[in-house]
Order: structure tokens, then sequence, then C-alpha cells
């Protein structure tokens, strides 16, 4: 990076290097200007990667903050004029608004923009892009940044928020490999980990590893809440117990249910989008909560301890991997 | 505490108010001295409400470290003498093993001694204390400081564990008032909130917002470290996923899973102690899980949200009332 040009139109400092400059953005169209959107257009920036930067959004106070920010170049008046010489379409909005997206913007989808997506769930993207992309699948590359975080919001994007996480990629048959290796190539640049696999792979192992942890933290959490009835809580002496059976509970049980704490609406999109896989999962965690809580009633202490010192070893294991 | 006489045998400041005097603890003993032990004994030296401390465990090198550390004052030679003349002792030994060093104090306890424990489940040493000490009960007072940490042994014990935190003393019927109240100001006086309330119920709200999220921990980090099989995991590259779908597991299925982390052994003892009330919650966390999925079935999406949204506000409530 040491030979730069000065870009006057947005003060963006652009390597000479050709290899580097053929994957430069002249114009990127993030639809959905919040946590997800708003890092993607910032690494980009960050990376010299993108000339112009047209952001789409519902909220008029965010996209104004996008601005004010630096996060976008442009608010987009509507969609054709957005969509106008774009290169890339970035989604990165709720998964239950994919398709309604999608049937707004193709019919002013040029030929060659590249069109990819930001959705939590891979099988039901593909299906709507097959409803309302299906002259488009060469140039549509679904993609998923595993990176949450709490914040939301344009005000909330960073630069950093995709280095060193995982990006999945779960191309269709129909897409090119140019817009692929353009997409893999950009997210690279953001400092992601790009795993290419199967839709269906992807929403298994997302199932497993996040959605059925949110759907154990929202249920336990609530089942809390409603299970004890008032009489429960009072002790012998009758003075009430201040929130009931949680004011006992401790660090861990703040950890665990942190989940608990994310977006009802986004994780019931997450959830239905990926209703078969997840109830899958969910089967297949309740045989295995049925077989544990048979070990206690027949009190097999050997088969619990297996059960639990498995479970503490494959964290270890995993722990020592990511640090 | 700002008239305080210095006692020689032990560098402890012993505040001459009579009324608290009247609670300072000649002879404390400790059986376990763990972090739960440990940190007993420190918080009341630092409140200068025990004159001498005895401690007994297993491990040679841990009850070194607890006389080096000044946790206690002497390490016991055997049970007799570490019983003669005590004021309280204080078992905070794992619930497994409750019952056996009952038995094993029972033949030396003078009749005035309260004994106290620490134990996570309370219906189980109660059965223990009526096997093994039926001649005592009077001065029996079952509690459960509810303060986890990580660590573990003598070196980890720390006057400040229980300063805030809920000890649930369960007494029998049997139970003194004046063993009751001594109990209640000691671990007042180690700075933490005292309730009162029965065993079942002391159990039940455990086994809801401790041992049930502990279970779910295990079993999952089981299950997915078991589940996914090595052909599952291979993208269409036919690249190895290391470590498989944990790969993609984020920050909250890290904090999800941190009670996975904890001991096996001692949880494997907190389980099958509590089985019952275990089991009852397990069924009826399971009845809300399989309501979800049902939810997801038939994609109702209002109903969904409701649980997710009731969830969070019952987590943020809580969060509130403890900050």
């Amino acid at each position: 990076m040491s030979h730069v040009t000065w870009d006057i139109n947005r003060g963006m400092n652009l390597p000479k290097d050709a290899k580097v400059a053929n994957i430069v953005i002249n114009k990127l169209v993030i639809v959905g200007v919040g946590l997800i959107g708003g890092s993607f257009a910032l690494a980009l920036r960050k990376a010299h990667l993108a000339k112009h930067i047209a952001g789409v959004g519902r909220s008029r106070q965010n996209m104004h903050r996008a601005l004010k920010l630096g996060v976008i170049d442009e608010i987009a008046g509507d969609l054709p004029s957005a969509l106008k010489d774009a290169d890339i379409v970035f989604l990165a909005i709720p998964v239950g608004q994919t398709g309604e997206i999608m049937a707004q913007i193709s019919p002013h989808l040029e030929p060659g923009t590249i069109v990819t997506d930001a959705g939590s769930t891979k099988r039901d993207v593909i299906a709507a892009a097959r409803t309302h992309l299906a002259e488009h699948l060469e140039n549509f590359v679904p993609g998923h940044p595993v990176a949450g975080a709490e914040q939301s919001g344009a005000g909330a994007a960073n630069a950093d928020l995709f280095r060193g996480k995982n990006v999945v990629l779960t191309p269709l048959e129909e897409t090119s490999s140019e817009a692929k290796k353009r997409v893999t190539e950009l997210w690279q640049a953001c400092g992601a980990r790009v795993s290419l696999m199967g839709a269906p792979q992807h929403d298994k192992v997302l199932a497993s590893v996040s959605h059925l942890p949110h759907v154990l933290a929202f249920t336990l959490m609530n089942h809390i809440s409603t299970e004890h009835r008032p009489e429960d809580l009072l002790p012998p002496d009758n003075l009430p117990l201040p929130n009931g059976p949680l004011r006992f509970a401790g660090t861990g049980f703040r950890d665990f249910t942190r989940i608990a704490g994310s977006s009802p609406e986004m994780w019931r999109d997450i959830c239905l989008a990926n209703r078969e896989a997840l109830s899958r999962q969910i089967d297949a965690f309740q045989r295995e909560l049925a077989d544990v809580r048979e070990m206690l009633v027949r009190e097999d202490a050997e088969a619990l301890e297996k059960v639990f010192a498995n479970a503490r070893e494959a964290r270890r294991q995993w722990l020592k991997s990511i640090t």
C-alpha cells in the first residue's frame, strides 16, 4: 500500500496496483445500512476498494446518520437510480424481507451487476432468488457473514467487524465462477475467512451452533418467567421474593441467557426461515435431553459424568482452536 | 468499627462492642477449605468474627496453601481434636460427600456446636442430616451460598466472594431459632443477603435458575460434538472444516456454553442430588420447547415473537433489578 493516488471525489486512497484495481468497485449499493451493511461499506472503504457507495434504506434518520458518518456517499432517492451502473449490490436486510426486496430490485438490475446478501439462512434466500431473480442467478452469490453484535444501526458499523470472522458463501449451480471469485475477494479484503458450502449444509450447521442455542435461551427465559406462580415464591416467613426465582440466578445464568436479549423480530424471522433444519435440531436435542433425564432418574452417575465431561472437553478444544 | 482491640494470637482486630462480640466465634471449623470454605473463613476474619479457624481437608497441598495464605490458623490433625470446643462447623464439601462426612463428624460433635453447610441442593443434605446427625438437628442449619466462580481451591478464596450475593438457609422444624439467627448473622457479616425458605422450594428454584441451565449447556455441547459425522462437514470443494460446525460458532455460543466448562464431577453430583426437582424442570422445559417447535412448524410468527419478546423483557427486568 505504499503507492496510492488521492481520489478527490471521496478522499480515499486508491492503490495503483492494477491487480487490486481489478476488484475496485466503482459503485457499491448497500440495501439496509445497519450494522452489517454499514460495516461492509466501511471495511471496503478502508481497503480502498469502493469508489462510490450508495445506500438504500427505510429509516430517514438512520440513512442521514450513515451519510454523516461517511458510511455511504449518497442516499439513493429511488431504486432505478441506485441500481444504475452498480457493480455490486449488497443486501443486508432481515431475512424475512429478502423476497420482497429482491422483487423490487429485479426490474432495475443491470445484467453485469453482482448481487450478494448477508442473510443468516440460505435455503430460503436461494428460494427467494429463484423466484424473484430468476434471470440473474449467474450473478447472485448468497452469503452469510457470521458476525453478530448487540448493537444495530449505521452508528454501530465498524470497518473491522468482519476481521477474523467467518463468511460462508453458498453459491448456486448457476452462479458464475467470476461472481463467486469477486465476492470472495471482497470479503477477504474485509479481513474475513471465506468458506464455500452447500446451502443445506450451511443451514444445518447454523441451526446447531446458533439458531438452536437462541431458541434454548429464549425458551428457558420464558419458561422461568412464566412457570413460577407468585405463591411458589413466598418463603416460609412470607416475605416476598423480588424477581421470584431469578433473584437466585447468578453470573452463569446471565451469560447463558445473554442471547435471549437479542431482537425478537429478527430471531422470529431467522427461526422461521430455517424452520426445517432448526426443528430437526430441536428434535435431536430433545432426544439427548431425554437421555440425560433418564440417566438422572436411574441415577447413572457414570453416564451423566461422561456426557458432562465430553461436553467440557469439546468446548475446551474449541476454545483452544479459536484463541 | 472504630473501637477495636488487637488480638495478638492472630493479628485480628476484634471489636469491643459487646453485641457484636456475642457472635464472635472462638473456634470455627472449615471442612473442605476450597473456594467456598476458604472464602467464608476469610470473610469472617475480615469482619473480625473468627478468633481461631481450623481446617479439615484431604489434599495436603491445598491445606498447606490455606495455612500459608492465612485462610486457616491450623490444619486439624484428626476430627476429634478439630471438633473439640468448636462453635461452628462449616461443611463446604461436594454434595455427594455430605452423608459420609456427617457420619464421620457425628460421634465427635459437642452438643452446642452449630453445624451449617454450603451444599447446592438441600433436600438431600437434610435427608443425610436426619440419618447421620439425628441427635444434632436443633443445631443444624442447612445453607446454600449462591456464589460460584470458575476457580477452585484455597488459593481462589477471597474475603469478598459473598458480598451482595444470596445465601439461602433452609432450616428444619427442629432447628432452634438461636442457631438460625447465629448463622444468619454470620452470613450477613460476610456481606451476603440471607433468605429463608423451605428445602423443596430451594431445590425447585435452583433447579430452574442453575441446574437446568447447566444441563442444557452440557447437553448442547455434547450434542454438537457428537452429532455431526465427518462427511457432513466437508464443503463442496472438499476442504476439511476444522472443528466441524463449531468453526462457525460465535461469541453468543461461547457465552451460552460457558457453564458447560464447569466441573463434570461436581455437576454430576448436584444433578443427582436434586434429580427429582431437576427432572420435573426438564419435563417442563421439554414441553415448552415442543411448543416452540410447533410454532415453527405451523409458521406461527406471532406466537414465536411473543415467546422471544417475553423472554427478552423478563431478562431485561431481571438485569435492571440486579444492577
